[in-house]
């Protein structure tokens, strides 16, 4: 079962600092048939359901060209989650591990990533599959499937440098 | 080259909403050889360069385990990336894209993500290779690679659910 608000047997909560580092706009809304966390899937899967992911103006000026990735990175903020449990337990058996090696919702800053399946463009609606997320859940950023996508900026030196200098 | 201040032909700015809807951590920093936007790779490389990144307390805490993982998906804040560019021009020549059909630095929420191969990990600090920011990039999180990653938590009904109800 997910977390709701618990600190179980071997987790361990820090306390965060007192002053946040930078800010966050909400570029839109992300529309699922799931409603509560007891029954979101804990990862998307490339034939689940449709989900919509609605962006608000003025962010939708910045669609343009998009429906020529089948495949997008989706960004979303984990709006429900605690953020402060660095050590936790997924199986509530007190055996505990880092934040960093899982992909659980709860972490410092609850950002996570998914990459879709592109359906349709409809104004500023995108229509997907590989979703996980809460009906409601705000979104951050959209990008290209890394796998899919070749800069179009000129090269810079930087490109061309491998390994590490003696 | 990459862009420093300049709006170029054909680009579109947008006004940004007058309140953020979220804060964000910085909870660590990347050390890489770069420390000019004009030399850094437009993409980081799986041969490229090793690069440090430095946890700060408490958030080290949250490492456990990391070491299991051959790769690792990092979240960081681009912070010297104007926020306002809906459209963009990457090669200066008149024709411009939607900054969500691009992997810029340039867009609403400054967040990158890269995948690295993980080489050490020495306290708090991880040895990788495959980042393309510039020395001093603050860090937003740390997750082990989809492709390696399995959720330990108990199954939810959303895990099983295909298609659209009809």
């Amino acid at each position: 079962m997910v977390r709701l608000n618990e600190v179980r047997p071997g987790e361990l909560a820090i306390t965060l600092p007192e002053r946040p580092d930078a800010e966050v706009y909400f570029i839109g809304t992300i529309r699922t048939p799931w409603t509560d966390r007891l029954t979101c899937p804990r990862q998307g899967r490339t034939d689940g359901p449709t989900c919509r992911i609605e962006l608000r103006p003025p962010f939708d000026k910045g669609l343009d060209s998009i429906a020529e990735f089948a495949r997008l990175e989706v960004l979303y903020w984990l709006h429900q989650s605690r953020r402060d449990l660095a050590l936790q337990s997924p199986r509530s058996d007190g055996n505990a591990r880092g934040v960093f090696s899982l992909r659980t919702p709860v972490r410092p800053n609850p950002i996570a990533t998914s990459i879709v399946q592109l359906l349709k463009v409809e104004g500023p609606v995108l229509f997907v599959r590989g979703l996980d997320c809460l009906d409601g859940t705000p979104l951050v950023d959209l990008k290209p499937d890394r796998t899919l996508f070749e800069p179009l900026a000129p090269a810079q030196a930087g490109d061309f440098q491998i390994g590490d200098a003696s």
